[in-house]
């Protein structure tokens, strides 16, 4: 199969928002930004064996390489829009290429169609499975959450609960084994099938002074925050949450998946006291209040005044 | 090092520009777009031993890794802006990393600021070597060249000459000896440092009917805009532009490298005959002209009217 005959058998499904001047099939795409917008734009690769385990379904490898990166739009506070995808396969010709493409391309055009993100262009390679994909989107001029905006007294919250992909990864490479066959699925599916967390945003946004996808785990992510928003936190530990799943497993496992694992692309944010009353009646989404800024640049502290130390996922030493 | 001080330490050189709001450093890059333009925007993946050789050295990686991104959008007629990097190495913490680091990152930097092209997010991933680059850029609304513009009696042009960068890669790869060290070096320098033709695509968008740039090839990219624009090609084989360098070398190598050889990175371009005199007048830079368009649908002819076969580069099959 030709490059030009594998997009337009497997990506050329979408760009008919009236917004798409030209979709896939020129040199560039062509898109139209409403004037009181802001283009938003985050990239990121998905690398086998290093960002999902190589044993995964195409169908969420499609999944997860999209949901990642609107999982970065849903941290800005951004509506997400258009994406491009860059994908390198090892060959595509043969019989099992057919069904892997199948399989990643219903994966990816499912939650592309939940979101109203439209594939407008692309790049295909042949290589190492390695799958980029860049989101675009927009925001209304002035009201992006970024990471800096933290002033000491804000509270910290975090959406959903956390440490479930850590523990659905080490399940499957073999660290960890779990009783429950549903709390397996449930740590697993949390893994491969993150949910970026967009309908969140749309109300933290209204009262979140900063925000930040935990994708590298709580303490390294706070950790950005508290670098560019140049503050401090103190966390109580104990409100951390954890799904049910992770309150059967063993708890200081539970907890270093939850204080450093990645993957789980919750969200993490600040909101100011003054504010917290009304972000309290307004939202109807599961949030937990887990600390507060402090004063104490770059230090995360916990309830006893010990330092809880970022040893997060990072893609060089981890 | 981390993915963090990477970044910092090689890819924090830019966001400068005024319409950038936020550049590298949050979850996503803040774009600002004139009300008057479209959003232009094309991504392009380079892989070791695909898009160039493994021995190509690491500043010409960096330059071409960009250069082929700014080719689509001179195609387009759109001006550069902005870019996003997703960078997969091997290995990031050998010291042959750290020169290699310094030298992709001068080739990049060097070219992005001739471009006037701000590095704006981006990715690093361990894997194997790889480079996807976005480009994003801005196109008056209504302006942007097409390849699907062509109509019957228009003029088919080339920007530059065509061939080198094939016999580049043939010399190389061993299968072609050059007689000429001169010329040897200039076939490798079109390879491996191609020009992106921005300021002829200022002077072309004046008058062209549809553009394309030729990275697959002279026949496989002009099947692309007869595709696209429902109509054929008669070419004139005597006037496609070799360089001296080609013109020294066996003639029908030459053609064959000029016809179907990837990698040179010219535009080709269709103009209206009532306004070919007028663009004759004002072009100034080397453009030649090969042939003309007709009704026959996607089919190239020669000048004795036998059909020319497209049998250019193709990732997957080449």
């Amino acid at each position: 199969m030709s490059e030009f005959n594998l997009i337009e058998t497997y990506f050329s499904w979408s760009d008919t928002a009236s917004s798409v001047i030209k979709g896939v099939g020129d040199d560039a795409a062509i898109i139209d930004i409403p004037n009181d917008k802001y283009l938003v734009t985050s990239v990121d690769t998905s690398i086998a064996g290093v960002h999902f385990p190589i044993e995964t379904p195409a169908i969420d490898i499609g999944h997860k390489s999209l949901a990642v990166n609107l999982s970065d739009l849903a941290a800005m506070g951004a509506t997400v829009k258009w994406f491009t995808l860059a994908l390198t396969l090892p060959s595509f010709d043969k019989p099992e290429d057919t069904q892997w493409l199948e399989d990643f391309s219903r994966g990816l055009k499912t939650l592309a169609n939940q979101a109203a993100c439209d594939l407008i262009g692309g790049d295909t390679t042949q290589g190492a499975l390695s799958i980029t994909i860049q989101v675009m989107g927009v925001v209304d001029k002035g009201t992006a959450l970024l990471r800096s905006g933290a002033k000491v007294g804000d509270l910290i919250y975090v959406t959903g609960t956390l440490g479930d992909a850590a523990i659905g990864l080490a399940t499957i490479i073999g660290d960890l084994k779990i009783k429950h066959l549903s709390d397996l699925d449930y740590c697993q599916d949390r893994l491969n099938k993150p949910t970026a967390r967009i309908v969140e945003s749309k109300i933290i946004k209204q009262f979140a002074s900063s925000c930040i996808d935990i994708s590298d785990g709580l303490l390294q992510d706070l950790g950005h925050v508290l670098k560019a928003s140049q503050v401090g936190a103190s966390l109580n530990t104990r409100e951390i949450p954890l799904s049910p799943a992770l309150s059967r497993i063993n708890r200081t496992i539970a907890m270093q998946a939850a204080l450093s694992g990645g993957d789980d692309y919750e969200l993490l944010f600040t909101i100011p006291q003054s504010c917290n009353v009304d972000f309290l009646e307004t939202v109807n989404v599961n949030v937990t209040c887990i600390g507060k800024i402090n004063q104490n640049i770059s230090i995360i502290m916990d309830e006893n005044g010990d330092p809880l130390k970022a040893s997060g996922y990072n893609h060089f030493n981890g």
